[in-house]
């Protein structure tokens, strides 16, 4: 989704103080980590994932300073950027382990890479149990440190003031949504008003809604905008998750780079698997139920999943989902009182939820 | 070690306070949880572990506070103490998922507890993972919210400014000893310097060092203070650690509540044996390297290490670390220039790192 972001004028230098924000955030901490012994791997594995990222939440964090009538990008708006960069790199470490998820972006996920390097003289449990240790920590050191960066930023202690709530709410309610998305996996069911609170809080809030506010918050935005920022942005980040949903089942692995059945076999609880289940008949229900979640999975399995999927219309429906949180996303548009610079963005962002393949 | 600060006068009162202030922050949160359809077990986790904790770095904290000159505990200084102890909590969730241990204070760790709680339907494999990543997420909101309450204190914006870097670095440094920590353990060796970092960071500067310089900043500590604060707690700080380890090899489980064979079982890399090691004739160094760390250990062998541990010296030569530890504390708060009732809590502190039992 970051593509049609990424394709403004000011995104590609953005993307680049972010990143020299980052590094020179984490060159320090080796420096200091070396005179206490801590390994490099820290500071390696953080910089890898971190370098690596599409930087979403850092553009949004600025569209939304600018929406709110911020001009340019000073160098306090690119680290309140770097900061929510870093938090999202606590986010994937500990996402990884929780789903035991083997790689991440091409590479081996931190847990794997460091039972591989600590395990050498250790048996196999053993070493994914130091593996999946360190991972907790060096997210850990990153939800830490995405404060650091945060405090450090710069601002005024009137903006400090109202940025550190924002980014309380943030951090609680992604933490909410992944619990909700851990606890209710595996367990097939047809409450959709769950499975779009887990989209709402995991993604919606997450992802949209909270870097649009913080940035509007350091530019000392009005109710208004905030208001117009948050109509805007939780049906546009709910419709990614829906577009996210059917990618994960229907998406192409080599243009979404996540293999074609994981979600399947996790047996996440989205709005597409709820509403099959809830339009389903008696056999399509048993299969539903047997093989939604199923560690067996297989391509086969993954297949008759994705016929019963299509021929009771819940991928219809949530193709529609999309449709109109899109459109309502777009007419809220109409009436913001954002610079046209902000309107344009967000009008391709949202545009985007429609038509990304990955 | 709380046992003797808890005599203070004003000890009860104070933890007290604490108490509710975490109960309040708890309870405010379990209603807007609710509102997220998110399950209470998440605030009761945290509240049963917050609830029975001694309060030993809010006490400190606050000791601090009185050190750098604070009078009576305003209610901004016991929010801080009390996102110290929110803190905490989160240490004791995640080390205890790092460390698979079965049961803290006496009942199941958070992450045994919601594995059955979740478990239910599910394989043991995949119960154990709900609990672990609940459990991963639960100490993760304890980390936010412990930055919430201290965001939410009431400090003025300089106190505030003062206190950010240094919550920043006690962050960090536990997370750093922990680290070194979890990645010695099982491999049993004679680096006395690095086993005393590790004590360094995990136990003199996270428990002791930084909770006075914290509640010391909030009164507006001048350096003279601030360095008399961190001369008087790592000596201290390491004779507590050293006292951990011993009374993890040779105390009583019923009354140190920890179970007796765990230390040597999981092969913590500690002063106490990479002394035993340097000083161990070839066959004790054999059987050293053979049984610490073993995860077969049983009683007989831990008899045996103890033996060895006592027989090379190694237990004689810790004791006598701690004496000098405490010697060199006691020295310190003589010129001090702390209040006379600071310099009495910070005695009674360095006395019971000699006489505890647990």
């Amino acid at each position: 989704m970051s593509t049609v972001i990424s394709e403004l004028p000011d995104a590609a230098a953005l993307c680049g103080h972010v990143t020299a924000v980052l590094e020179g955030f984490l060159a320090h901490k080796e420096t200091v980590g070396a005179k206490l012994r801590m390994p490099a791997e820290v500071t390696e594995c953080l910089r890898d994932l971190a370098v690596g990222g599409k930087r979403l939440r850092p553009l949004l964090c600025v569209t939304g300073w600018q929406a709110a009538g911020g001009r340019g990008t000073p160098e306090a708006v690119v680290r309140v950027a770097a900061s929510l960069e870093m938090f999202h790199t606590f986010c994937l470490i500990h996402d990884d382990v929780m789903d035991g998820s083997a790689s991440r972006r091409g590479a081996p996920t931190v847990h794997r890479r460091l039972a591989r390097h600590h395990g050498q003289d250790r048996g196999t449990f053993a070493a994914e149990r130091v593996g999946a240790s360190c991972a907790i920590l060096i997210g850990d050191l990153a939800l830490a440190w995405s404060g650091e960066l945060l405090h450090a930023a710069g601002l005024t202690p009137a903006r400090l003031d109202a940025v550190l709530p924002l980014v309380d709410d943030m951090r609680s309610e992604v933490m909410y949504g992944q619990y909700l998305d851990v606890t209710a996996a595996g367990r097939p069911s047809t409450d959709v008003d769950q499975a779009l609170r887990i989209a709402r809080y995991k993604t919606a809030k997450y992802t949209v809604e909270h870097p649009l506010h913080i940035g509007a918050a350091v530019a000392g935005a009005t109710p208004a905008v905030r208001e117009a920022l948050s109509a805007y942005a939780l049906p546009v980040g709910e419709a990614f998750q829906l577009r996210d949903d059917l990618l994960g089942v229907f998406g192409t692995p080599e243009v979404t780079g996540k293999p074609a059945l994981d979600d399947l076999r996790e047996g996440k609880h989205t709005v597409l698997a709820a509403l099959a289940l809830q339009r389903a008949d008696r056999e399509q229900r048993r299969t539903l139920h047997s093989l939604l979640g199923s560690p067996a999975l297989d391509a086969e399995g993954a297949a008759h999943l994705r016929v019963i999927l299509t021929a009771t219309g819940a991928r219809g429906e949530v193709e529609d989902m999309i449709q109109t949180r899109r459109a309502q996303a777009l007419r809220v548009l109409d009436t913001a009182p954002f610079p046209p610079a902000a309107t344009v963005s967000l009008r391709q962002l949202a545009d985007s939820a429609l038509v990304r393949a990955s």
